[in-house]
């Protein structure tokens, strides 16, 4: 296991039946869901908390989300998913996903979140505050 | 048609893959999908819609839900919402809903929502105002 | 603690981004995400899981659903899913939720789920098999 | 307007309740239900509908998802959704999605999926077949 690895963050999730479609495997928009709850246990385990973002007056809409689906996921399919800091700027915030399928170890997903901090009051991109950011270049991939 | 009848506000819409699980069928909670839209454009069509709630200080929390489902709903069917005001009380607004297969005529569904008016401010319930009470008595099933 | 409490099955999860919605308050529709969830486990707890119903060829389709919100539950809120068996019925099981807000002890929510064993093949309601019945009776409440 | 314009389809569609969350504007998974019934509705059009690929014993799970937010979208905001063939390959169709804000005509999101033809009973890729193929092509953005 390398540094990096060391530094991916892991949560673990299971495929539910709302999570699924006519196809019997999930829908792609259900992925979303569990790459969100990964992200926001991901930020709480940095003390990061969006709880936090929003009582200093700041959130974190997205401005772009991409997903790759690379195998099957199907009802009670147990995933890993793993995060990843994959890029931080003055105001953005790129987090990269894997879903791995827990039974088989396949890769079966992979994800990209970018968000941009955004000032409450105004509504307006806002540079990430220092101390998010250094919390956040702790963890980042190299 | 009696003039109960007349009063009852329909919405068309459709079954989407979003909607449908591994059982081939449409999900029990996906359906409150669409009673929320017939919902919301039954009380629009009062002018009534939530917009002039939340400006003049008031929401809806729903404090009971349910429905029953009668037959099955699969992707691509066509459906009709009808929306009933069946109840009035002092501050909780009760409506009831029926969903209707177009192909068929069958009755796939029925639904009931219970809100409660809620003074945003206080957080707390308040009386529904007078202006919307009027407006929703015009069509209560009697 | 009675002999009553300890047959009931408790889940834990957690309100997402995703659950809330611009009343900044869970939206009534995601409870039920949360409720399946802790079903799920429930019956996978005594054996019975889903992929295992659909395996001897059995659903088990919402036929009613119902729920109560009695507090608000907001962003990040943890709470405690209750499951009971509260009725088998010759092919009916209903299974009765309580939601309990962790931080505070107080009970957000109250569920309801009906659903009625389908035998898969002929889309008709079967009773539901005697292995899975008894499995059930053992932590029906009473 | 040139004849490639001419060329997209277009659908309509409103912000929900269930489609907002605790930032008071959409959720970015909820955006992709209205690209569904867009791209849904667009392949009706075309005569090409989903149930239509099922009969024939194809389906198209989706290898990639994405989607830009160029500008805030708010509960019960009306959306213009255009939809366009961006390219057929050999078993893989991408369609591309523009998002308009219809009250104030403002790009609110650009969307795009990537599905790719699935014999059902096989489970894999498999080309596109000749009549889908050339009914998507007469429509298809140069």
């Amino acid at each position: 296991m390398s540094e990096n690895d060391s530094m991916a963050f892991h949560w673990r999730s299971r495929i539910r039946v709302v999570d699924t479609d006519v196809s019997t495997r999930i829908h792609y928009s259900a992925l979303f869901r569990h790459l969100e709850a990964a992200e926001t246990e991901f930020l709480r385990s940095l003390g990061l908390e969006y709880s936090r973002w929003f009582e200093q007056g700041y959130s974190l809409p997205r401005i772009h989300v991409e997903a790759d689906y690379l195998a099957p996921l199907c009802f009670d399919d147990e995933i890993d998913v793993e995060v990843r800091v994959e890029r931080i700027g003055e105001s953005s915030l790129t987090l990269g996903f894997r879903v791995i399928k827990i039974a088989s170890g396949e890769e079966a997903a992979r994800g990209r979140l970018v968000g941009v901090c955004m000032d409450i009051r105004s509504g307006k991109s806002t540079p990430i505050p220092a101390a998010i950011r250094e919390a956040l270049e702790q963890v980042q991939a190299h």
